[in-house]
């Protein structure tokens, strides 16, 4: 609904070794529902067969007690999802399943690869039948097709062809395979509770749990949960780290851990540097909410101006909403947010906002300002001009749609009526976030270290127009 | 719900070269429900897309006009369905569609495919991955790991290997394949409307349509629509006809023709062969309502008895019903059939039935006959004892559930406590029916020209066991 | 959706001293479905406190087991409706229930208030507040407005002021009230099953739960049931009995029995009748199934020609049917009926049905008949010519729509193409019915002796339009 | 869900005069959503016939495009709605709708009648039949037994009986009547749109509908909109005003306005207060999200600490919530809160909320901020301590289930574990909030101004349990 923030891919999840695996693994993608909300499933093995539950909608639409309740066994794994690749349709809704020689087989990916449509048509030539138009179904494939009968020999020489982004989780009968790609581009945690081993997209899934935060898996990092208990693996050449920034900047969430870092820790710092680099002559700092909170608190912090709520959220606003035929001014806006006269009126605001996509809308926020009252309106972002899509995982527009791909700051902050604006530098992006990471920067850069995906059709793979109710 | 009849597996239909191709298919399927009523599917093509719907439930549940609407192209295919393999899951609903090197295929079966359980293990060998549990989507594999690019060749040499019953509908881009297998099983019928071209399993489908019926597809004859008009192989060697004879006794509707004659008519001269073999001093010949109407007037005519209705089936019945806690007597009958009390009162009854699987509800009416005052009762069945299961696409308990498989004609008599008991002879039964066709009489000879299974383990080959709602 | 037949207003039932009377209630509803399909309702008491169920669609739709459950209590009464007054919204779905200040009551009532328009003028005069647009709730007003605090008392002073035709059942907290008009126009009989007392609109309601028959409701009688025992008063003086003629025609399940006579025989009877007052030159009989099949069986007999199934009836047709654009010939009729070709090819057929409406269908039957092959088509109804609405709880059009009102029977035969056509004479009719009943022919004859009603606009009373998804 | 909050009773908005008037209101609603989550509903007229829909649920659950599209009419009205008289069932959603001899009347109500069960009482005894167990069913009754024909008479000698809190709209065919009680104790606004009059409850359902903000109503202050415009009306002796204080600390949206104050900005000045009255040597001042950010914010200004985000609220928590059987230690609140811990670590913290009303919530917090690493914590409220229930539209516990009712600041402080405790004091409060009106401060000092009900016993008005599914 909300096209002027990127969207992020999927989260995933894995619980093994606990009675109530599911439920475990429903309530760890309510967590991580931020991560997608398009669909969601949990698949649960009780070590020989499979239960299987997917829909789409938010987890709280997909399950209830009787189907939790179905989904027996002790090993679990789940997935909520946007689309990056494939339409949205039922058959793409993960964990993505299937029967093979090797028995039963289940994938929960977050991330993108950049030559499935190589391998995509390599493994039709060979017979494949493709059911989803995801490029994780290519995983499966390249497994069943394997030369190997042992499943991870199988894993490791297919996962050795793909290239691009991914975290990875595997189901099979009696084993959860964990991984994170070479570059370590997507993120992906391991925890702890009552002897029971948890992987997931972030720490707060975690927290829900109540259970123990252990580590980040490194890049190219592979753990494996069975009986015998978790073996760590490395099965590929080590590759420069290229964690994505932008986790930091607005896809995590703020209670997330990243090493012994918050999330909103980091983005205060970004605020912080904001300041530093474009400060304004104000009376206050106001945020847009709830995702630059943290930001437009380090920036008042810095600056020494006063943090003040002048923009309010709606949380009830679903996804469908109905317009009115004549149309109210800068509707969609105003159903989300709504400005706080008497905080604003009179007053010269700096409002910080995390990142900007096509800018409408937050040309939409300038005017309401302005209407409530600011005397000036200086807008400041705690990213980088967003130049370049994302082929790692993150859902963008075209190039064309990125408006810093195609204006000049001056342009941007012109076209928005904005007194002034400013964009935290490349440089002060990185001088903010830990040091002992590697990052991809390659929205802000263009630096595609991991590879550009050729041209992968995604309407050309679906498995007929699925048409719903 | 009525686990006292057999169950047909499936109905198929396809339709080539009409704007509203879907909302014909829709229509014959309602023509073709009683042939299956868990699941409905439709899958049409606009030449180059294809356009799917599928749910479990009766037709008037699985689509409206939305769903129509948009199934957009003037070829498609659709199918009603029981499941004689695999379980009642949603990736089971017909048609199966699929997307391979050759682009998209659809396919609707009706009939059952005795070795699949080898091709399954063979097709898996070589890195199938399995999505559904029926013996169809042995079809789909075959074809996409075939060695020829051409599709009809691919058809004709993975059908080669194809053994068991199957009447198939193919669905590709701008074609339809129809086809009967070399023994000619399971029913198939063709004819034209407005200039396109219809397939279905029996000519009420075409009725429904306002088609006109050209003719019942030969053994092993396959036609081709495609832009070019209809053209028809033999890709087979001829074998000899076995038509399955249930679809006289039972299956079909009454109304269908095969050849040129109605089912009608058929069930009425098994009725008066009865009356030959199995005569009675009584007052009155009543039917089991409606399946043996036609059977039990055959027999008032031939024995001069007067016809009347003496069992009334409440229609309304769905398919969930919920049960006092302290049962009523014979109470899964009593929510079905209703005796006519002034009718039955102190009356020596022929009551006439078409088949008999476990032989329960048919202890239950003869229970409720002598309640409602009948004197006497004499059970008559219009076809044979059923002794053997089927494998050529009827659903059928396991042998030791046929009562005919354990007991003998006398011994069932007096466990359901019938004054007399007679079953149409298998001599009487084929003197009956059309002389110009050979049929299949498994069920009651053990006769299996046509092979019979390797062990096919149904639930190994599931998907997970899908949780529903 | 068959607005060729006249429909019937609604079913009731009341089940007293059970500790499954909401479970018995609904099997009896699902017994009762054919009177009404439009909605479904049970109401049942613990005796103190009301529980309440309703909604649109029929009984297996809107009952299931967990509501079931929900309605405690031995003590319950139920609802199928069509609507007779007031159009098919929610509110308008009985049981009424109401609050005032004798407590709680619950109301189920089939028929027609003729009186209505001036009683809810009246009412609404005193500070009445209408929730429904249904004639049955001016009762409850003038119970709650009533001088009494003695609810027997309020109830028969009300009643008093009432014209027109109802068979009605109370609720209390810990009473079931159940009686009949004084011309006793709608049926009503009484039952009982294991020490409980059950009161039904037609005995098959008691046979689904095995209950013994006890007897039909004499006009204008009133039984209470409560912890003492069943109580028979008789609160009015005595008219002249009217037992609608209807009901044997069309309405009643053939199993039913008024008296000691099944429906099923009478309409046998009818037929006879028929076939001596119209005969005709022909080779079989057929009937419109199935509510002519008695009618039809007992021409056949009474001719000596051959009964015949020559039209099959598609059962799985659900309430909305999506019709092609580009129509199919007498499309509606076509996914109900269809012909049996051998059966009718080459035959002069006489086809009996059991009353004509507006004698569209009819038509489209002929031309269908003619077209399967028929050489003569003689069309016999076993019901004088209708020319009259019903005000008495038979949902009729208007006049002008009833094709016998403004046609002869010549025209009318002419006009549907038939070969002859024959209507059963009201005397012939009367003839044929028991003779102990004192009949209602108002829409043969035009004799309302129960009254007209005075102009009652439907859609003035409803409160609000709703709004349905 | 949240039982730690007091829940507001409703929301109600009128819109005259706009040809999309039932959109509007849909709009309106959405912005009122936090008064009420329970049920929602609109009814519109166009002139002549009121269009009617209402359902359980969220405002995004209960509309639909096409459901809007049948609201026809340029006057309607809405309502969202906790229950705070009446128990949450269907015939208890608003606004309530009725039929009477003065034709159609629907109302939308916010408040509490505190004489209902006189009044239900009285009706009753003159023959009103309740439909709902809503005290605002009253309304309809004694304007429906009126002696008055003349509707605004009727209205006014009605409200003259009433007692207790309200904030009312009624809608008549070509009226809408708005209306605040004579001590103006609940919210009211009015608006104005391109010529159309607009009433809320709240100024941010006119910012939505970008809506000019024209005024609070005055206590005692009747509206009446129709064709020849907006006339104002003081029916009733002026009382003296108690507006609710808890209006200011916690139920509006902090975007509202009152009088040219914002919420958001009084709630500022509430923490500043609170800070001065109950300091603490600490590190940082953290909120309860969302509800008590700006509290927090003042405190953290006037108390020169800084404001971080120490606890994160997960919005995708829907209204159901399954939980695991082995239960996660204080899970209800883990899944709507998760610590901040590199803010939190090893620091003094001071958390400010809102109100208490059990403490269990508060308990659980302090106990999550520890194990996040909070050295030290200190819980401060920006409202006096609650002691006493609201009878004026506030949904309450009970007196015992209130903790302040039973227990002093400190044992509060001592069972919640936190380090200090405070509470802003009724002096503070007064002194924080707009001079120029009048306040209840009922909840806090037991001075019930408005009167206290009788006893009103809500189960026994209801029509019957209903069962849903």
């Amino acid at each position: 609904m909300d096209n002027e923030k990127p969207r992020e891919a999927c989260g995933v999840v894995g619980v093994f070794g606990h009675p109530e695996a599911a439920k475990l693994v429903y309530l760890a993608l309510y967590a991580l529902q931020h991560r997608g909300q398009e669909s969601a499933g949990i698949v649960s093995s009780d070590g020989r067969t499979f239960h299987v539950h997917r829909g789409q909608g938010l987890v709280n639409d997909v399950f209830n007690q009787r189907i939790l309740d179905g989904l027996h066994g002790n090993i679990a794994i789940g997935h909520v999802r946007y689309s990056t690749t494939g339409s949205n349709m039922l058959a793409n809704c993960q964990p993505l399943v299937a029967n093979y020689r090797g028995g039963q087989l289940a994938i929960a990916h977050n991330g993108n690869i950049t030559n499935a449509a190589e391998l995509h048509r390599e493994l039709e030539g060979r017979g494949a039948i493709f059911q989803s138009s995801t490029d994780s179904e290519v995983l499966l494939h390249m497994i069943a097709q394997s030369m190997s009968d042992d499943f991870e020999e199988a894993l490791v020489t297919s996962l050795a062809r793909i290239k691009g982004a991914y975290s990875l989780i595997f189901l099979k009968e009696d084993k959860i395979f964990a991984l994170k790609d070479p570059r370590g581009i997507r993120p992906l945690c391991m925890g702890t509770l009552d002897g029971a081993t948890i992987v997931a997209s972030e720490s707060c899934a975690l927290d829900i749990l109540d259970a123990q935060y252990l580590r980040e898996f490194k890049p190219g990092e592979m753990v494996i949960l069975d009986e015998a208990g978790a073996r760590v693996e490395h099965p590929f050449p080590p590759l420069e780290e290229k964690f994505c920034v932008f986790e930091y900047i607005y896809f995590s969430r703020p209670d997330s851990m990243i090493g012994n870092k918050s999330i909103e820790s980091i983005r205060n710092r970004l605020g912080r540097r904001l300041a530093i680099e474009h400060p304004a002559d104000a009376d206050i700092v106001i945020s847009v909410p709830d995702s630059s909170n943290a930001a437009a608190i380090g920036y008042a912090e810095e600056s020494g101006l006063p943090y003040k709520i002048g923009l309010i959220r709606n949380h009830y606003v679903g996804r469908t909403f109905i317009e009115p035929e004549e149309r109210i001014r800068h509707f969609g806006v105003k159903v989300k947010l709504n400005p706080v006269r008497s905080v604003l009126n009179d007053k010269r605001v700096i409002v910080v906002d995390d990142s900007m996509v096509r800018g409408t809308t937050a040309a939409k926020i300038v005017t309401m300002l302005r209407k409530a009252g600011a005397r000036e309106v200086h807008f400041r972002l705690s990213a980088p001009p967003w130049k370049n899509p994302c082929y790692y995982g993150i859902d963008t527009p075209n190039e064309g749609e990125l408006i810093a791909n195609s204006m000049t700051v001056d342009e941007i902050g012109k076209k928005m009526g904005a007194d002034s604006i400013g964009f935290l530098s490349v440089e002060g992006l990185l001088a903010s976030v830990p040091k002992n990471v590697g990052y991809c920067t390659a929205c802000f850069t263009g630096d595609y270290s991991a590879g550009k995906p050729s041209n992968f059709k995604k309407t050309q793979h679906d498995v007929g127009r699925e048409v719903l109710v």
